[in-house]
């Protein structure tokens, strides 16, 4: 099989590159605290929750991109598709503490979880409370909802916790609110190809054409069904019907709505799903508050997309409209 | 050779399925003004001169993205890789007419200009005056800056034609800053793999795993040289050489840098590119001011990136600054 084709110079040397050219290109916005960990300019703050993110790279924008005022106030920065160590978890968490606790947030993938839960012990001994909330909204993942894995809805959950840190919540509140986005959020991909290492440049699963493969995790984990490729429509319902069937909201109820590349699948298609996402969410009776199309977690260059929805309430619809500034996201 | 995998549901529909879904996803910013001719909703405003962008779909968030305040008033859509005919380039200026004239910018392909010079005349016999002003960015298309396409480049060009619409000039001093703009815009891009028409989802050239195309055009458009893949700095320095050299700014120029990707290459590797465009307006004494970097100008889901660089002056400086709100751009 040939090799993927990549702008890179040395697969090794990819992540600590692309960061190179992250923080050349948001110097008004990130700055390197140490090595893989990333901190806000803007920050720490005294007094405020320090809200710290982090995971594998090849997710771009996820986790970097969300980093500034309002949102992240630091990232930890792992390989490709593979978690940080403890040390840049626990160097972005000093360099972001304002003294009021860190509130770690990721996905819920085995290798972030050791590393982040090291940290916390670690920061502990240097008198910093650091407290875990796990994303789990790949509905596909897991018919156990505390068993998923952290997708694309990392997006809104990110937000909500930020936006309540940013409030200058205590973090019992920050906490709260994180978790409590995190149980309204609802996310299902489809994958249409596979992605690559950087390092090998050989494509990690093999996904013939002609087929898609539903729910299917951002570093190509198995899911649901493979199958023929079928019409966007008939993907977008097959993947709607889940997310509304497990949300389960009252007619009326506001959400925020994210149509997600997973790399390569281009915005015209994003929109044409978005159509048949506001179709069905019009047909039962659920108002579209805010939404995002494009590439807000990626799998490197797959091919294919996700729909997140989340099911708003005051609360958590102030905390998505409250503003950010962030290196590749702004709200506000 | 296998069909393209795309989410989409009849190829010959993809773009108005596309236009249906970027309206609902966008309210704040877009209407219908008539089949395929986009306006802001914030407009028309009377004794403003009117910003008039389109072409061929398939390069989003060209042109429809740029649409909304600050920035373009409304936008002509044509099928995939193909002019719009005159009738919408007409609707779209008369949606967005304030009674100071109508400014049309596009890329510089023959279609479009015919087209373009078509809805001209049918305004001329509506009493309303439109100049033209085309993007010639592609520094790789032709020797003859006159005789050169227009490529991602265009969002600093529209963004500073832009800006002195919302600053309410009047159209002789608009269309002299978007002449001003294009002269001293210089893009170049690299192609690693082809992209396929959503009414074919069959490759429109071919390009060999392990060779790249520097030059190419953003529909395909046969580039300076093929040749072996290099590694990401050796191509930003071939694609910089050629910039810097057209360039030819005085050390201490101030720059705008946007590195785009063409479809399907993801951020991290726009990022490694980034860093050493850094590299080297560093080294030629060039001081960044701003920049962009992610998917701006697209190629369907082509792989590959282009390099534009903007050399500013205190005026372009001013346009690039100020504020604009669009559906898918926003500064300020």
């Amino acid at each position: 099989m040939s090799l993927t084709q990549k702008l890179i110079n040395d697969g090794n040397a990819a992540v600590d590159e692309m960061l190179a050219g992250v923080l050349a290109a948001h110097p008004k916005h990130l700055r390197l605290a140490a090595p893989r960990a990333v901190v806000a300019q803007n920050g720490p703050r005294p007094g405020k929750v320090a809200l710290v993110i982090g995971g594998g790279s090849g997710h771009e924008p996820t986790f970097l991109g969300f980093v500034g005022k309002g949102l992240a106030d630091a990232c930890a920065v792992g390989n490709v598709f593979a978690s940080p160590p403890p040390q840049p978890c626990v160097d972005a968490a000093m360099a972001a503490d304002g003294g009021a606790g860190v509130l770690f947030m990721y996905g819920n993938y085995a290798g972030d979880v050791m590393n982040f839960d090291m940290a916390t012990e670690l920061l502990e001994m240097e008198g910093i409370e650091a407290r875990t909330v796990l994303t789990t909204d790949d509905i596909a993942s897991s018919a156990d909802p505390a068993k998923r894995r952290g997708v694309a809805g990392n997006v809104f959950i990110f937000k909500a916790a930020g936006a309540a840190a940013d409030l200058a919540l205590p973090l019992d509140q920050v906490e709260r609110i994180a978790r409590h986005a995190n149980a309204r959020t609802y996310t299902m991909g489809v994958a249409l190809s596979a992605c690559s290492l950087p390092q090998t440049r050989r494509l990690n699963f093999d996904l013939p054409s002609g087929e898609m493969e539903i729910g299917m995790g951002i570093h190509g984990e198995p899911g649901i069904r493979r199958g023929a490729l079928k019409p966007a429509n008939a993907v977008a319902d097959e993947i709607m019907d889940a997310i509304l069937a497990e949300m389960n909201a009252p007619a009326g109820a506001k959400v925020a709505v994210l149509v997600n590349s997973l790399g390569s699948t281009p915005l015209m298609e994003l929109y044409i799903l978005y159509a048949r996402v506001a179709e069905r969410l019009a047909a039962a009776n659920l108002m579209i508050h805010s939404s995002l199309v494009g590439p807000y977690c990626t799998s490197m260059e797959m091919a294919g997309a996700s729909i997140t929805v989340m099911h708003l309430d005051d609360e958590l619809t102030q905390m998505l409209d409250h503003p950010c500034d962030c290196a590749m996201f702004r709200v506000g």
